[in-house]
């Protein structure tokens, strides 16, 4: 069996997936799957599709110079709408810029797609975030399902985990190093620098943005963090329903106390209950070296899971990168893929 | 959909399944999965059958006094073959102890339920590290399912993780701390006892047994690598294919001069490529702090996957306990019962 599929955005995210495509799509078919990448639909980039399944090596190289749309012999200069609605394609991959004040212009996509009965794969926070329940439904009434691995922890899997391998437990609470910038500017200061100069050489390592809000005030944590809470602990929660504190306020002396008392500060994303309501909050926290959190160093994530069943369950990966992103939306279509071919 | 399970050995394990069943049965119920427990086989705590489902408090009661076989109303004292072929269960679970030598009695049992077209999943390392192509095969054979995620980092996901969340994922290599007890040792060495003195301690925890000679030697780590190296990296290893090298030697001095470098001994099990050829070793190594696995203390487990696609990712939990293999049996169960009921 095969699936068709549609990839909106072809930036890092939607090139890695495609890289990866080509190189397992051998050893993929050999085991009785055929992955069709028909559509490419890229704002800045282009776009093409031919129902028979585009040539992927030609679109790498066509969208490493924005011109996705001069591909040969298929159809080009479709808008992301017709690429989602109008093609044969049945699984529609959403990797364009996150918003997470709007959602858009992923929000659209994803409802138009799952509107028109095809499956969604996202690494789009904002949709997920500010939407959630909404685009769950739509999919339940459509018939499809709406899969976003990439959202936390990027490629390492999180909500996989906790579908596959923890079946029947209840995730009590959660605590987790979700943003690797803060994390490395943490790890530098440790070593030395100055915050300032720390966040100065994750911009030079591209680990940071020009404008580092997000990642230093921990809103971007915070969201993973709202994310995690509403999709593993059933709650709604918004950016107003958190307590977020980032790592502005450290000091390369608080660290070294922190370390001298066997203690290593961490920006931390915490997902709890308290009476029963379930709480999220983002804080810089003293961590004992004991707990496997502490020893999360560099851009590196992870996630604790506290369970009822097993106990502490901790999983550490890479929290971002082109190729990673692209493998949490590969990875989540081999097992959409398995699952509906499987029906 | 329901399943019919039969329980073969209902020692801490089993009654650790059992427990857990009793807990979530009804969560479980509600999402449209029904576990019947028809019939538990111990062969000291007895046996009972009933093709409609056993009552498990009063199971979990008679068990605690081995007097399973006092279990009111149910068929009585049938032996483990008649219990497995006999019954109306589709579903055997084997939680016998463990012989590394032979693999009995779970590798007989295995292969009688495989044949008699029951899927079966184990916590039992002999089987899995002696036989694992033969039973694969027959499983493949008569149409069913062999699945085993308790044998490494009990009911901590390992298998199942690989399986379900990193498909298409290629792995390289992997690192672990597989055994519970010398972790436990080590980090209570460094903290001052002598090995003799920490030895005791896990013994008096009940962590070690009285012999503990295939902890301290290395060979239950290297038992677990094995079967790692076999199913995931595809290798057909046995216990004379391996370097193995225990924690006999160290003393308390070697473990302070480590961390004086900024390191830290763990009893490493590997699998690697080496010219194309899977090879498995288990040694002491220094691992730096800034390891994950240098962070595993007490009796955690741990193990890091090198993959083609995503980097390292690094899983965390505990490795043993009643409970906690109890959840590997009930997670494998699940996760089954999900794909036997929706074919």
């Amino acid at each position: 069996m095969g699936v068709n599929v549609a990839l909106i955005g072809c930036g890092n995210v939607g090139q890695g997936f495609l890289s990866l495509v080509l190189e397992k799509r051998k050893e993929l078919e050999a085991q009785g799957l055929k992955i069709n990448v028909v559509a490419v639909c890229d704002k800045l980039r282009g776009s093409a599709y031919d129902p028979d399944g585009l040539n992927i090596s030609k679109i790498l190289e066509l969208a490493s110079k924005s011109e996705i749309s001069s591909y040969p012999g298929g159809l080009t200069g479709l808008d992301p709408i017709s690429t989602i609605t109008k093609t044969n394609a049945n699984v529609v991959l959403e990797a364009t810029w996150t918003d997470l004040k709007t959602g858009e212009p992923a929000y659209t996509h994803i409802k138009e797609a799952l509107s028109a009965k095809r499956h969604v794969i996202t690494t789009n926070k904002g949709p997920v975030l500010l939407y959630l329940k909404e685009l769950q439904r739509l999919a339940e009434t459509n018939g499809v399902e709406f899969r976003f691995e990439g959202v936390v922890l990027s490629g390492t899997p999180v909500f996989n985990l906790v579908r596959e391998c923890l079946p029947g437990s209840e995730i009590v609470s959660f605590r987790g190093i979700l943003n690797g910038t803060t994390n490395y500017i943490l790890t530098k200061m440790e070593e030395g620098l100055s915050f300032e100069e720390a966040l100065k050489e994750a911009q030079r390592l591209g680990y940071a943005e020009a404008d580092p809000t997000m990642d230093i005030e921990g809103l971007d944590a915070g969201a993973k963090a709202l994310i995690l809470a509403n999709v593993i602990m059933g709650a709604s929660l918004g950016f107003n329903d958190m307590e977020c504190k980032g790592i502005t306020g450290l000091k390369v002396e608080d660290l070294r106390a922190a370390l001298s008392n066997g203690k290593r500060y961490k920006l931390i994303a915490t997902g709890y209950k308290e009476n029963g309501v379930v709480k999220v909050r983002v804080a810089p926290e003293e961590v004992p070296l004991s707990d496997p959190l502490a020893n999360i160093l560099g851009t590196l994530n992870a996630i604790t899971f506290s369970t009822d069943t097993i106990g502490d369950v901790t999983i550490v990966g890479r929290g971002a990168g082109g190729r990673e992103a692209g493998y949490a939306l590969f990875s989540d279509l081999i097992s959409l893929s398995r699952k509906i071919t499987s029906m």
